[in-house]
């Protein structure tokens, strides 16, 4: 018996170029075997920071925008573990760093990083729930696909890797579950939605999403020069 | 060779009894015969006149969900003629009816109006274009039936009816038009955004918007008594 | 020293008769008289379960206006208290007056149900926080004076009341506590959203609210007879 | 009489540096002494062509959150010049630059243009109509200044200067009365809807949608290297 390919791999294989671009990207590479500057992780780091609150705003609109119950409750359980658990966590992991909590307050949204969480809560407005889970998969699956790539892959710095625990985060049984949850969510949502005829408008919106998540690397790369 | 049905068919066939409800309502019978009460009909004259500003907003919301300058164009002329012609031409007719602009103004806006202008403005935020039109269509479109099966009716009466000029307004040219090209642009939209995978969501609220359009008339039936 | 009244309480103060409509509302009192019909209750359940899920979809779309971290977890943490645990507990009440999880999900929404919803959602869209926590008040802090009047009132039956434990939820101290959080948060974002100056439009909306809060009760009322 | 100063005239008061860099970037001192690559302005050309998509939706999206006719009217006064006269003359405009409807159909939208335009609309859709005016009036008002600036300028090189079209129409009557609408109903907006009181957040969005015209700019000036 073959597997039907999920929504998530077809959306994918319509650029796999920008997708290798993004998943493999310098910024990646360097976090994988060592070398990525200290000021580039730490000005992701800041970003990631603002990133965190608009996506959080993102899962919002998804609760908003939902016709079921279990929509809602599995998009505010995400709002909840965003705003609450995970934002903790990058607050605590950015004092690590020397990042203090009042650094983060008061950091500017960089235009690489306003150009994509604007974009996808536009497209989620514009849109109905499959619109929106389509501009936020380059995200969260993307980032646990990069997760397994460092984690397994033999460029990778595996002793005294300043960013190990990153990667560990990513690559560890929780982060990968989030991201097959989101890839299965896809797949309901594309079903209900009637995902196959409008296949080529939500391919284009995954591409520039995807793309947004390049000049992002792009951004940390530039700010460690 | 047989035509295939459009999708504004397909829907209406979903609930027959809803929709004769609706476009064959006392209130519609009453203007038909002139029997309605002077009463009702102005209370129906200024809920239409709230009912008209909503149902602007409701087309600009549409030019805002556009993702293609014709339909930006479709939308943006809808709302200027709406909230321009079709307006003033209201304000006038009103006036026939004695009905002041100032007293529209000051008109508060009645239960079966704001649920319907609401439910209609809400599922257009929350879906995509093919959501908002399909609930925009009872309006327009049942107000084309009403027309034509008024100035074709055999219980119409024709001489010296005080809804006579209603009744040509909407079985007229111009407005059939609106309602042919109301039920195009849904086969479009339809065929676009995957209308035959999401047909029962659709149907759904596509009976939902027809039975407010039923309290819509009984509101103003009610009002004569 | 002499507190400044609450903004929710400037509000309050714009439609008294409107207000005391709601809060005393027959419905209300057959609640605490223990008089109230069966029929009239159950179909207020049942509408009430659908009302909870807009309800919730309302709060998501509070974190997703929201611009500050503690906005979107306080919306957040709402969202998921009635997603999950309302949602539940209601169910789960459902289930004592006889009334199964099937038959809950498949509920028509009443237009009075509807119009309600719709509205807040509606003016949640068009405005910021401020006019979304105006139209929710409402409700929220309704209950809350309605449980307590309920639980002091000279006329409240104490013993063999069927709706003994609906009154006891609304004037315990957990749902006062919400009642009291939500008058405080709306000073909170009146302060920062120039609610002075807006008052008259704000005002206009919290009172369509709370005349929908009526119609919601006499539709109740109305389905016992 | 001393005049108070206009809401946009104390928004801009917070950021003098960044509104100079932004009216008098080198992309516009190079269409004022006609030294701006012509691969710069037609790539810029290409992205205001998207761009004038996306502005059509916000003025859409003001008629949408409109809660008066005459909101309702101007908004969709622009939405119709936008989407069809101004349209029409870019593509005009285009073509004697020897871009055809068809590379313009198929242009890609650059970052720069994604970062601005759907910043825009998310404030937009977020706030309220002060809101989203705010975040309008960089361009259209800015535009104007330029216009102004270039038209009297000593540096403007007024004979064979390629932009001379260019210059004549934002400097022109027609647009100049555009630009002073927009300040002014900025004024009327901001007395609505509680401007002074929401000031700094104001203040905040008004800077970074300036600063999103620079990188706009910028995105042109790049793109002729």
């Amino acid at each position: 018996m073959i597997d039907r390919p999920t929504f998530f791999h077809r959306l994918k294989e319509t650029c796999p170029d920008t997708w290798e671009a993004y998943t493999h990207h310098p910024f990646v590479a360097g976090l994988g075997n060592g070398t990525l500057s200290k000021a580039s992780f730490c000005y992701y780091l800041k970003q990631d920071y603002i990133f965190l609150i608009h996506f959080s705003r993102a899962h919002a609109l998804a609760a908003f925008k939902a016709d079921r119950i279990e929509d809602i409750r599995d998009a505010a359980a995400t709002v909840s573990a965003l705003a609450n658990y995970e934002m903790k966590l990058h607050i605590d992991y950015c004092k690590e760093w020397g990042i203090t909590e009042t650094v983060l307050a008061n950091t500017k949204e960089a235009p690489a990083n306003l150009a994509y969480t604007r974009f996808v809560l536009e497209r989620g407005m514009v849109g109905d729930l499959l619109d929106l889970q389509v501009v936020l998969l380059p995200c969260i699956v993307g980032y646990a696909e990069i997760g397994s790539w460092l984690a397994e892959g033999l460029s990778t710095q595996r002793l005294n890797n300043p960013y190990k625990r990153w990667i560990d985060m990513y690559s560890g049984e929780e982060y990968q579950a989030i991201g097959q949850a989101a890839i299965k969510k896809l797949d309901d949502l594309a079903m209900r939605y009637g995902g196959d005829t409008r296949f080529d408008a939500l391919a284009a919106n995954f591409q520039i999403a995807t793309q947004l998540e390049i000049n992002f690397w792009q951004m940390g790369l530039g700010a460690g020069k």
